[in-house]
């Protein structure tokens, strides 16, 4: 018993401390990042919202960010596939300018209006400096690649205010259909130092809620039912929709990129036809609704926050939103998917709650994460994502339509980096 | 963009439904079993309570358990191991005698005072009802397989009324380190049905609850802390004290289940003694609070519920369940290990939240879950317990509680069919 306790203590108990010696002050770097990111965004989202004009701008800004990456980005356009590229193979080579490129490149998406996210340029900026942070230390592969998760987590943690799922997130991501825990507690540590840290600075996210829900106890027999099994059902169907969305937009992505590289032979018009698409729609579709980040809206436009409450959103809301993203990054535009994944799945679940008569905010609660979970092929992070965001009461709900749109949406993952594992099917399902 | 429609529709769309078929039905058969198993440990835990003499036929109790394995168990003594090699190698043969045998010789250890849980015998019946299953529909194995990691979900998700905990507890027990998605759907539809039937049937499971903490807000310079970063440490420092407890009880188990095999040459002298130093201990500490579940206690004594409440339990409490309980285990009696778990980790965390200054509740709380986490190496099936049993809010904290307890607790698991997928350690940690 001496001689367990011992190892206990000599490997176990002590190497945590050991390890935030690496991970504390990386963590807090990238919260710091993060928290000006978030601050450099609110204001030129408003400044944007200002300033209308601006829009006009955007095939230009477009041709500013392909070339800028042309000249000066290395191989830092490939992304987050890049980083989850070197997590799995450490040898991948990820330069340090990718940090102040996709910050700055994403500013300027944003200031115009392109339709984009956030979570993608926190995870590049909390990657790329956790490369730059092995390479000072000389860390051996197996630890630059803990380093690298850590890095993804503590950026998507403090991105959302959600360490939990930043730290699942980052284990779940890199692989389809498996996660492995060698460093769970790395990136859980390097998550919440993270969301500490830029919480700190005054930053604060968008509080959302989902109301309870009361189920009547229905008495058949000598059985008493105090579930809504028609909800349950209702659920897993929307689950399922929310994964066909999510194939949609990771296979439109595609698409655009494939067709437009393919026939438009020269790189910087690229931007410039997709701003135009971009400002064309919008147009066609009489609001700017559909620009930018999508989480609030100042004009009593559609949002996501609006997209919690009845008729908050139109039929299309999900498909417009979808398509303009779609040109956006599909056209060289740089900037996350995650945010107008979350966008699509809220509009879309508002629209099927009008149609099901469920509860609007479960369902849009719902979609904002299951579409998520379907594109990035993250089922266990997104469920833990709704707990963190709207409480844990509908626990029951996320997972089912987490696991749900997981499962309806394929093997195509907005990351084409991400390895298939374990497939999603086999020959009972 | 209609042949991926199409193929979504053909192979991806209606095959849960093909899937249904093989599931519902099965899990509710398990719930109706778990309903009947739960209602009858309340019958003999109260007939014990009522008539304290029981006690004293502890010893022939273990006896006839030993001798109706040894006369008609087949393989069926080796329990939720036995399960578990089935789904790494669905060629292992499951017998069905499992079911009636553990649901009969759990009731009897618990009707004459054995410290035991309920878990392992839900699963087991889970379990081995899949394999009957699987062979009346001549399943291929890589089905059974799926089958069998169904009854464990179903099982686990009747008997503690946590059904997405159940999904994720059957896919992350089977190995350490990793877990693999193939089964994720059709284990929260096992457990899901599995739930709700045994609710219907008019189970009724304990209520848990943690009240809220408030952050005071405090300013440092510029920066604004509204965690409670101290409660994070210590919390963390708790969560790896939870994981010694579990791999203490996991090395205390296996150590008695070896030595008396190795010293008590007539195996049913074996539960003999077992059973008489579960008696003596209890007189010699002059209570029979660590006998039976332990869930509740109509004496006013020790059990999980007290340890929710300030001086619930005594410093000791913990370890003295931890002792009862390997003997009883490891010495021929069945039952669980689960709810044993949950009674050590409460009891530890309210002595360490009154050393600590931590919340009572949160603390015990969070052993509740932790040492379970430990000890079965499921730390993500753990920190969604929590939110099932206690409520979103402290998810941060159920995460480090686990995730420490999970990295603390050393490679050796209740479970020795458990198999290493991952190694927790490597050279950064």
């Amino acid at each position: 018993m001496t001689s367990i306790l011992k190892h206990h203590f000599t490997t176990k108990i002590f190497s945590p401390l050991r390890l935030s010696f690496f991970i504390v002050p990386l963590a807090i770097v990238i919260g710091l990042m993060v928290a000006f990111f978030l601050w450099l965004l609110e204001v030129v989202t408003n400044l944007r919202w200002q300033h209308e004009w601006l829009i006009w701008l955007l095939p230009f800004a477009g041709v500013l960010i392909v070339w800028v990456y042309k000249t000066l980005g290395e191989n830092s356009d490939k992304g987050n596939n890049l980083i989850i590229d070197a997590i799995h193979n450490p040898s991948t080579m990820v330069t340090f300018r990718m940090m102040p490129l996709v910050l700055l490149t994403t500013i300027i998406t944003h200031l115009f209006g392109g339709s984009a996210g956030r979570e993608g340029t926190a995870v590049q900026m909390g990657g790329s400096t956790a490369d730059l942070w092995s390479k000072w230390l000389q860390l051996k592969p197996a630890d630059k690649r803990i380093l690298l998760l850590c890095g993804m987590s503590a950026g998507f943690g403090a991105v959302f205010g959600t360490p939990v799922t930043g730290a699942v997130f980052a284990l779940e991501v890199i692989a389809i259909g498996s996660i492995k825990f060698d460093a769970l507690l790395p990136c859980l540590l390097a998550g919440i130092v993270a969301d500490i840290t830029c919480a700190a600075c005054g930053i604060h996210h968008t509080h959302y809620s989902i109301a309870s829900i009361e189920n009547a106890v229905i008495k058949i027999g000598g059985f008493f039912l105090k579930v809504d099994i028609l909800l349950i059902l209702k659920v897993a169907l929307a689950g399922c929709l929310f994964g066909l969305a999510a194939a949609l937009f990771a296979n439109t992505t595609h698409f655009i990129k494939q067709k437009t590289n393919q026939y438009i032979k020269q790189p910087l018009l690229v931007p410039m036809v997709g701003g135009a698409l971009v400002i064309g729609i919008s147009y066609a579709l009489g609001t700017f609704d559909y620009m930018g980040l999508g989480v609030a809206n100042p004009n009593n436009g559609v949002s996501i926050v609006t997209a919690f409450n009845s008729y908050g959103v139109t039929n299309f809301s999900w498909l417009w939103k979808l398509l303009l993203t779609a040109i956006t990054l599909g056209m060289g535009f740089k900037g996350g998917e995650v945010t107008p994944l979350f966008f699509i799945g809220a509009a879309l679940g508002n629209v099927l709650a009008s149609y099901t008569g469920c509860p609007v905010d479960l369902l849009a609660g719902l979609g904002f994460i299951a579409v998520f979970a379907g594109a990035t092929n993250t089922p266990l992070a997104c469920t833990i994502m709704g707990v963190e965001l709207f409480g844990g009461q509908h626990i029951l709900y996320y997972a089912i339509a987490c696991f749900a749109a997981y499962y309806c949406s394929g093997h195509k993952s907005i990351y084409s980096a991400q390895r298939v594992a374990v497939r999603k099917y086999n020959s009972l399902l």
